[in-house]
């Protein structure tokens, strides 16, 4: 079998994290890196072993690829499949690795056209175990998704197919997970900071422990707090401490969730 | 400095993770452990070296300890308080664990009273690292406080003075931080496992580098997700994939919340 040949477009923190990954797989053959910022193609470019070809145009790409990976914001996905519309040849495999963008944006591109969207937050600099994410895919056709599947095992071996919709499905469960969990945070770091010297911090271990739980047990059974246990005599307590701010009417809301959750069972 | 004699009424968690603490060190001496149920003081007597006392009724505690240290479930410190009354010396230092629980409860125990508040979710079985926890400490006198101080050193090098009010407000902020998260996790759960062989397990790497980029980076900058672009798009498609749920309501409320935090600013 010959090497994949694959150019990725895009030199954000998913373009750094994913590109390593590549490199090392010797049946994988990074040819390319696309971005239009001068410089930031080529600095992803020398970190990697061997060299791809850093250019600032997809017009300057080669057209002989068998994959192009899209891997820039969500909302540019669908303007790099219509600039590359009638430059590269109808075989080629567009990828994106977006969670919330249809595969079918990057039809314009006029060649098959899928997602490989690995299930992660990325920092550029920052090291993650990329042998434990989930990588999802999807292909408009049975060899596409050989392709993406090739690629996602350079990634992670654990791969799930997903149409859009699951994807979809997976953000809004992420979306509660993590952006919301993260917003949380900082409105308890707002409240503690209202105690000089306070903050954050001294939840910290609060915080691992709770996660390490959630993950080792799952969190349902280990649900604590005056919420859990139906105490709406400390739940009184703690929105009057808030005073009349949307923190204490969102503290309000939360609680009968958990009350109501917790209650149907 | 003769050791400072104390005694635990509780063998729950808290005592299981503290009494190892206290056994540990040369200038404490743990003398004795209380809990009604039979065998459960003893079994955590028997874990410990040198080996306190284990009895089942708090009449039958040594009357010349220094500290009588009350970790029990919340709703049940002031009762144990109450029926120590008349039993002991006025000399006696009484504290308890509980982060909302004012300390004056203890009053009717006849001695010095205050709080050592370990602030951690304690499971039996399971060591977490008592060094880097935040223990916040209070009593009615300088001489109580001292105390406190003492045995909290034992514990952690973190101590913070905390009176009632104080352990209130951190109270609130970890039923943010802790309790309304985790029932998030559960949400995510659920979310999930209407797709055949998913589960939060799929997003655990994610809440891992979640939490991690908030502990080290804080969470406030860290925000991402389709409310901090304030797309609303993308907020209403993720709402209708909920249909009409009190989860899809929770979705509104929290995404309006982290909209407003962050246009605010």
């Amino acid at each position: 079998m010959r090497p994949l040949r694959i150019c990725i477009i895009g030199s954000g923190n998913v373009a750094w994290a994913l590109a390593p990954a590549f490199t090392s797989e010797p049946d994988i053959e990074l040819t390319a890196i696309c971005s239009p910022t001068p410089g930031h193609a080529a600095a992803l470019a020398d970190s990697l072993s061997p060299r791809p070809q850093a250019v600032t145009e997809i017009a300057s790409l080669p057209r002989d690829a068998d994959v192009y990976l899209i891997a820039v914001k969500d909302d540019r996905v669908a303007s790099v499949a219509l600039e590359a519309t009638g430059l590269f040849p109808a075989t080629a495999l567009w990828l994106h690795t977006s969670g919330s963008v249809p595969a079918s944006a990057l039809a314009p591109a006029g060649g098959g056209y899928g997602v490989l969207y690995p299930l992660q937050t990325f920092s550029k600099g920052v090291q993650v175990n990329l042998r434990e994410l989930p990588v999802f895919i999807e292909a408009d056709s049975a060899d596409g998704l050989a392709t993406a599947r090739r690629l996602a095992l350079a990634i992670s071996p654990i791969i799930h197919e997903a149409d859009s919709d699951l994807r979809r499905r997976m953000h809004v469960a992420a979306v509660f997970a993590c952006n919301f969990t993260n917003y949380f945070w900082t409105v308890a770091d707002n409240i503690l900071r209202e105690h000089p010297g306070l903050d954050l911090s001294v939840l910290h271990p609060l915080l691992k422990e709770t996660l390490r739980k959630a993950i080792e047990e799952g969190p349902e059974g280990n649900q604590t707090g005056p919420a859990r246990r139906g105490d709406r005599g400390v739940i009184e307590t703690h929105r009057k401490l808030l005073g009349d701010t949307p923190e204490s009417k969102l503290y309000g809301e939360v609680s009968e969730a958990i009350i109501n959750h917790y209650n149907k069972k």
